[in-house]
């Protein structure tokens, strides 16, 4: 375990604050299925399972979130050499907000469908909270492009720069979901779950992005 | 640890991918117990405690099921050398459908016996997630056997048709089981219990193999 | 990482698995603040709070018991060179009462106090619950001393009869509880308390065991 | 992984025992967000979210006083070499105490606004379990500034004396935050949140140290 050797009395190393990080990954991941109910009633259970289904929609956007914004977690701490107090803080900073997640979660199942309900206040929050997620990783690298010398001397020289831009992105997609809901909250449910997905297996990914030696990143 | 130290920045490490996932089975498998509770009411405590039981058996089926998929996670993992996206997404997947096993635990738990319950539906909610989780691991082999750069080269050649032969074995089992819950509830959680403790038990799993050398399946 | 690399195709790795259940011990230590809740009420809310003081030992000693058995895995897994079939099943039945510990927590903390309460039911299942688990390593060990091959050769020639000696007290020591939470059910917690601590303070205890050229065990 | 290979039969090794606390300390940070709600009720979703407040607020301290005890944890097992009992079980009561952080904070949350609530007692009984959190950390460095033997040979002279006078003065600030509540429970929360940021952003914490060749404290 490379990284965690490196460890110093004066930092925590690299591999540490990944270990710890990827536990509150999957814990959060893991909790969300605590808010994935089945409503009490009279009615037949059948009925009351399949009607539940934005609650798994839920689950599996935030699920499918999470696991994305782990890869790309991973994909940062690779790069990662040296851990110094601005990195810690705002890696904390990100790991609160990845740990928030299962209540707009909650929120959106609870309140997706149903008379009554406000889907696009949930579906608003619930786009919002992701907002903010993808702010955090993009002052992590806009830290990182500051701080270069935290950065392993082989990643690549423009690593931060297309970090940050990407990260940018999610919070514009995530903010443009918003109108989305305010015509139709399940369409920017939808719209959540295809944007991750097409995330998740586009080309270009910073966590599978080509070796160093290959940082072209398209003519344009 | 070998895995771990052969990461590169374009690709997650399978020891890194295990820990992770590892990290999910034992929390989902743990979130199990939350769903165990004993219903309030003015009757003495002994008698709802015994009354429960369905509660503690469906907890000891999942326990165990969660535990055999650990294990089936594992034999796959120690015979990948390299993580692609495809890998990675069906590997998402998987996990996005084991921390899900609490949920129709939960509506298991609470819908096996007593008045104005529903058994049969919560039976045959429970056998087809358990159905679709065994064909998510189906899924994954098939892709690694049409990728075997992906796999260490000392793997067994037959290791993908094997484990995807096993997995289609569990779907059609959890699927016949439905077919018991017609016919009493009961017997189908008791089916379930006696398929993972023969699983569990039985010589040639695939975690539990032989050495490469020693691939025969059997003169069958 | 030694235990970990010596992993073959064939067979879970004492490292592995000892990683796993870390994560379902200290996963199922956690859950237990969960139990801990204050009862909603008109009173005032340092009344309640000061009332709720069952719910804290109880939370205290499920804590300190989990921690211990913790510490007893650790000291078994370390003499444990190989895991087979058998000794993964058995790791898997102590896993999973291990994981049930909230719930029987959860009882004792409901019904230790309060008009209308059973605390002598809750304080018997408890006990009865903690006996099971102690027996479980108890057969864990008698599993061990059976299969002598798995066990580190540097390991205590008598260590499988101590383990089982002393998880045989264990499950004494909780079986002696019964008839005094028969007396009084707020003894019997106390009971538990001093013997939980008793333990963790106790001299030879065998996750503190004396090195293998020390292996007597007393005059006796 | 240096530590854990040094493992003995006799004492679980610092590595060992430090994986097992960060799990402990993930999970309790993440658990916090089952303790985030909306109320129920007939009004409009945004007003309920937004009538929250408190709660994200007591989520956030929770989280980071959570992350700070962790970073400090951190600090205190890198400068150890060998656990014994002692060091264990103040470490056990430590980790019991950082897990039972969920439990105030969720009274916090209920108690910090609204009608009939009682801000002033949820703020006293936070502040108390954070002042013995603090505690149990002067504690357990008094220990080890009385058993120098566990410490690494190059930790810094005088860490057990800094590291104890750190805490105290973390039981302090938590004592003196008590009197605030008595005047204003969100002033206290504040100040809650302002110590903790102050503290992860301060110069010279003992787990961003300069290196032990470098152990002034300064010119004062």
């Amino acid at each position: 375990m490379g990284p965690q050797s490196s460890s110093t009395f004066g930092e925590v190393s690299p591999g540490r604050l990944e270990a710890f990080s990827d536990g509150i990954f999957a814990i959060a991941a893991t909790l969300l299925v605590l808010e994935v109910r089945v409503p009490e009633g009279d009615t037949p259970l059948l009925g009351r399972l399949l009607d539940a289904w934005p609650t798994y929609l839920a689950y599996g956007i935030s699920f499918l979130v999470i696991g994305i914004m782990w890869l790309n977690h991973h994909g940062t701490f690779v790069r990662v050499r040296r851990v110094d107090r601005g990195l810690m803080s705002l890696n904390l900073l990100l790991l609160g907000l990845v740990a928030f997640i299962p209540f707009p979660t909650a929120v959106l199942a609870a309140n997706i469908t149903g008379t009554g309900r406000d889907p696009l206040t949930a579906a608003v929050f619930y786009s919002t909270v992701m907002a903010v997620n993808a702010l955090a990783f993009a002052l992590l690298w806009l830290y990182l492009g500051r701080h270069r010398a935290l950065l392993a001397p082989e990643s690549e020289p423009d690593a931060p720069e297309r970090a940050v831009r990407r990260s940018l992105a999610g919070v514009v997609v995530y903010l443009l979901l918003i109108p989305v809901a305010w015509l139709s909250p399940v369409a920017a449910l939808i719209g959540f779950a295809v944007v991750g997905l097409a995330y998740l297996l586009a080309e270009r990914r910073l966590g599978a992005s080509p070796q160093p030696s290959a940082g072209a990143d398209g003519p344009a």
